[in-house]
C-alpha cells in the first residue's frame, strides 16, 4: 500500500498496515457507498472517501484497544499490544489525518468542492461525538445506577458516530437533498444502536473465536452495557450484590463473566436487550424506506437484516 | 467557550478547556493570519481556521506530553497528569476533529469551497507528517550514531509540520498563487527547524520557570537532540562513554542533565547548535523576502527575529 510506504520503514507505517490488513468486513465503506447510491451518484468518484471511512474505523479501534487494554483484535495482537502504547497513539492519530486526506482526494475525481467540505464537516463532527461518547462511557463505568437513556445517549455518540459519518459522507458527496440526508442520518443512528446492543450481547452469547476479541473486556473495564443494566434492574438485593462484585475487579475476569452470564440469562436481561436491538433495527429499516427505490437502499436494508440474523440469544458458545 | 460545553460536564470537554486555556502565545494562529495577509486576503474570513490551528497545536501537546511522560505544561499539570492517560488520548483526538470542523466553518464566512478543501488537504498531510516525525523521533531515541541529517528530517516532519499547516492554510484560504505557496512552505520548514533547534538548546541554557515545562524530559526519554549529537561527535572516547551513561537511564534525570550540560558547553556543541538555528532562521527570512511587501510579510519576518533574539547561548539559568 503506497500510502504506508514500506521502504521508509517507519514503525508507525507498519502499525497502520497491521491495523488495516488483512481487511475486515469493510462495513463503513460499504455504508458510505450504499448511502451514496441510494441518493444517486457515481460511486467511483467516492472511492477515496470509502477508503477513508475504513481508516477512521481502524483509528478508533487502535485507540479503543489501548484504552480498554484489549490485547486481541480480529484474532491477532492489537496494535498497542504489538507496538506499545506510544506507537498506538501515533498510529491512531495518523489514521485520523489520513481519513481527512482521503476525503479531499474526491475533488480530483470530479466531486464538487462544496460537497467535499460538507463531508469533512460531517466526519469532523462525528469524530467529536465519538470522543465524547468514549469519555461518557468511561464516566459511566462501574456506575450501576446507569439508566437506559444514559446508555443510549452514550452509544449514539460512541457507536453511531462513525455510521453517521459514513452515511452522511456518502449523502453529501452524492449531493443528497436535506430530507434524504436526514433519513440516512436517522438510519445510521438507529443502526449504530442496534449494532452496539448486539455487540454487547455477544459477550454473553458468542464464543471467543467468533468475536476475534476478548470477551472479558467489558466486565474487566466495568462497562455498563445494556444486559448488565437490565439484569441489575431485575435482580433481588442479593443478586445486585453479586453484580456489584462481578464489576468490582475483585474476581478473575473469566469467573466474573461466567457469573454475570448466568445472571443476565436468569434475569431475562438477554431478552430485553435483544428487544432493544430489534426495536432500533426496525427503526433503521423504516428510515430508509422513505428513500426512493435503489440498489443502495436495498443494501442498507440488507445490513439491518444481517444484524437481525445474528440476533441469537439462545446462548451458543 | 461554547465549543466545550460546561453544562454537559463531560470530562473530555473540561480537559479540552484546560489544554486551551489560558491561551498561550497563539503562535500558529498568528502564522496562519500573517501568511494569509502576506498573499492578500480578508483575515476575518479565516478566524475559524486560525482557532483551529491552536486546536491542532494543543492536540499535539496533549498527546506529546503523554508520550514523553511530561507532567508539566505551561507551568501547570499536563492533561494526562491531571485526567489520566485515557482521557488524554480522547482529548487529543477530539481536538484534532475540532480542528477540521473549524476549517469547514470558513465556508460560512465566504471562503470559496475549493480553497477550504485545499486547506484541509494541507492540514491532513501535515498531521501525517507530524505523526511520522514523532515515530521517527522514538526510533532515533538513544541511538548515538544519529546523523544531523536524520535529526533534521525528523524535525522537518515533527516540528515544521504544524508551521507548514498554518502557513499553507493561510495561503490556500487567501487564494495564493503556487509560487507564493511555495515560499510560505519554505519559510515554515526553515522556521520549524530553527524553532526546534532553539527549543532543544533551552534544556541547556534556559531555566525551568522560563520554559514552563520539564527540562529533564529529553534526557529522560533519550531524545537525540542536536546539542547531544554534536557533543558526541566532538567528544573523546571517555566523553562519549559519559554521554552514553547520561542517556542510559541509569542516572537520576537532574544529574544526567547537569553532566550533559557541562559536556555540551565544553565540547562547543552549544555554539554549533546555535549556528544551525541561525542558518535556518536566515533561510526562513530569505524565503518570505520573495513575497510582495505587506504587513503580513513583516510579521513573518518579525517571528524570525524574535526567535533569533531568544538565541542566547550564554548559559543563563
Amino acid at each position: 500500500m503506497e500510502r504506508w510506504p514500506e521502504r521508509e520503514g517507519l514503525i508507525v507505517d507498519g502499525a497502520c498496515r497491521d491495523a488495516l490488513l488483512p481487511v475486515g468486513k469493510l462495513f463503513r465503506p460499504m455504508l458510505l457507498l450504499a448511502s451514496a447510491d441510494a441518493v444517486g451518484g457515481d460511486l467511483l468518484e467516492f472511492m477515496p472517501a470509502a477508503i477513508g471511512a475504513e481508516y477512521g474505523h481502524a483509528a478508533s479501534l487502535v485507540h479503543d484497544d489501548l484504552i480498554d487494554g484489549d490485547e486481541v483484535r480480529r484474532g491477532r495482537e492489537s496494535v498497542w499490544s504489538k507496538y506499545g502504547n506510544v506507537d498506538a497513539i501515533l498510529t491512531g492519530d495518523l489514521l485520523i489525518f489520513c481519513l481527512f486526506e482521503c476525503l479531499t482526494e474526491c475533488i480530483k475525481l470530479g466531486v464538487p468542492a462544496e460537497r467535499v467540505v460538507a463531508a469533512v464537516g460531517s466526519v469532523a463532527r462525528a469524530g467529536c461525538d465519538l470522543c465524547r461518547g468514549q469519555s461518557l462511557e468511561l464516566e459511566l463505568s462501574g456506575s450501576l445506577t446507569t439508566e437506559v437513556d444514559d446508555y443510549l445517549r452514550m452509544v449514539q455518540l460512541k457507536t453511531s458516530a462513525l455510521f453517521r459519518a459514513s452515511c452522511q459522507t456518502g449523502a453529501h458527496l452524492a449531493g443528497a437533498k436535506d430530507a434524504d440526508l436526514d433519513l440516512l442520518t436517522s438510519y445510521a443512528d438507529h443502526l449504530g444502536i442496534a449494532f452496539q446492543v448486539q455487540d454487547d450481547l455477544l459477550s454473553y452469547t458468542g464464543g471467543e473465536g467468533q468475536m476475534g476479541k476478548d470477551r472479558g473486556s467489558d466486565i474487566r473495564n466495568g462497562r455498563m452495557v445494556l444486559p448488565i443494566i437490565f439484569a441489575y434492574q431485575n435482580e433481588s438485593p442479593s443478586g445486585r450484590r453479586d453484580i456489584e462484585m462481578c464489576l468490582s475487579g475483585q474476581l478473575d475476569a473469566a469467573e466474573a463473566l461466567s457469573i454475570m452470564t448466568s445472571m443476565v440469562i436468569r434475569s431475562g436481561a438477554l431478552e430485553r436487550t435483544a428487544g432493544v436491538a430489534a426495536e432500533h433495527a426496525l427503526a433503521a429499516s423504516a428510515a430508509v424506506s422513505g428513500l426512493p427505490p435503489s440498489r443502495g437502499r436495498e443494501l442498507l436494508r440488507g445490513f439491518v437484516l444481517q444484524l437481525a440474523g445474528s440476533n441469537d440469544t439462545s446462548g451458543r458458545g
